[in-house]
């Protein structure tokens, strides 16, 4: 059922946490270790129990032989010159990571790695706004895509190994190029969440200039809206600048659809502005 | 407690229907009716036992004391033709109305009905994207926000009765200028759901350019983020229309924001995007 026996966790947040919460509730047998920057992260997961061990060092995952990053994607240059001193090239453990973007970077974790350890880039579709394992939830992962990226350097054993692994947590596992996942995501998560921290900074602006604090006058449907744009924003910077292009592709398309409402608000296209609301409610409501 | 003793409501969706159930959850004594071009707005109306009885002609309006108009903006001038049809001006009776514009339609009301009825304009600050009688929700309006948008021409004794008719329902009540609320809710609420049908358009956009269903990927945040895009299109096409010039300004201070972001990415600025990201996630912190 589960073929490791030590899993080391690099970044140990909500993602970092829940992944080690849930390796427990499912019945890992085996050791859940973490190294994060923050000691206090450390001492808040094995206080919850979330983690056996961990230090600030690295020094952890010398013993583990998988390896998870979950820290943003703009440190993993610094993380894979970590994991690159610390274990053991001999062992030729797999390394595996939790990361929104793949492309390129499934490529350098690769290269970094060559050598030394067996790299498996993958994605698992969940999260909340929420940040910090102490807000680590149960079952995240259940019911959730998990999207591998596997390349033609992938070790085949390693990926079949990452893959029962997050069958084991009830992830349903779909492979896929890193590139492809990168398109796919900058449309139905990246924009999003640029839009939401953008509405709320509009809104701000509108604000100042109305001399009035309009959250104040927001409602349940507001709220809802904006939830995201509570996330983590060092994740996010992150995320945008390492997908860029697409994540501007994406943009430049929603920009182009707000236009066109525009117009049709402008030139009182009445049947118009109620056809394009239907048509978006109708896609919408396929997938409540 | 209460100043009326029989309230008809002219369009029973999930406002006029909401209204009607919590008159009654709320302990109002008296009748209340219903009016809606749908006969099966008004059965259905009647067999939930939100309403005592309803039509599709406005005969019911002859006996009301007090009539609340709950249908889209859009369709005001009918409405207001039908209720100067009905009612004997003589009664003097009292017209409100519970819709998402203010401003110009408020004046409307007031000169339509002029000599026939005192017209109070009013704006619950509730609703869910759900639509229809069906959809009724209990307690809707307690501890919500009740926009009251008197003018200089408002009758103060009516005034005074419809803002205790919304205390009885759990809400508070504040006053403000007609044209003032419109500026508000085209920022906080207008812009919202211009924007949340935007996205589903260009996400079906972006899934024909990639010819792959995007809407497939999509995970929690997303749902939430896209919510108030289930929305009622006639409603917000209304809305829209009525309230074009607050709206469009909104869009353009929030294309602004966007183009922003989207100039921090182009230029790679890393710490100005993290600083836009972390403001954005304050503001939005506070209502949380």
């Amino acid at each position: 059922m589960w073929d490791f026996k030590h899993i080391s966790i690099i970044g140990l947040g909500l993602i970092g946490g829940s992944f080690a919460l849930n390796l427990k509730k499912h019945g890992f047998p085996g050791k859940v270790t973490a190294v994060d920057l923050n000691p206090e992260a450390i001492e808040k997961g094995i206080n919850l129990k979330v983690i056996d061990n961990g230090d600030t060092t690295g020094d952890v995952l010398k013993e583990a032989d998988l390896i998870a990053i979950a820290t943003p994607v703009g440190v993993y240059k610094n993380v894979l010159k970590t994991i690159r001193e610390k274990i053991n090239p001999e062992k030729n453990i797999i390394v595996t990571d939790l990361g929104s973007v793949k492309g390129n970077l499934v490529y350098m974790c690769e290269e970094e790695l060559k050598n030394v350890a067996r790299f498996v880039g993958g994605h698992p579709i969940a999260g909340t706004e929420k940040s910090g394992v102490e807000n680590s939830i149960e079952d995240l992962f259940k019911g959730a895509k998990f999207i591998l990226t596997p390349t033609e350097n992938t070790d085949t054993e390693a990926k079949e190994k990452i893959k029962k692994l997050w069958h084991n947590l009830g992830s349903r596992v779909i492979e896929m190029d890193p590139y492809y996942h990168d398109k796919i995501f900058a449309s139905v998560s990246h924009l999003p969440h640029v839009v939401a921290y953008s509405i709320v900074d509009a809104i701000d602006i509108l604000s100042k200039q109305l001399n009035e604090d309009l959250f104040m006058f927001t409602g349940g449907g507001f709220r809802d809206f904006t939830r995201i744009a509570m996330s983590d924003p060092v994740m996010w910077r992150d995320i945008c600048m390492e997908n860029r292009e697409n994540v501007l592709e994406a943009i430049k398309t929603f920009k182009d659809s707000l236009t066109h409402v525009e117009k049709l608000i402008e030139e009182n296209d009445r049947e118009g502005l109620k056809a394009f609301f239907e048509t978006a409610r109708k896609k919408r409501n396929k997938i409540s």
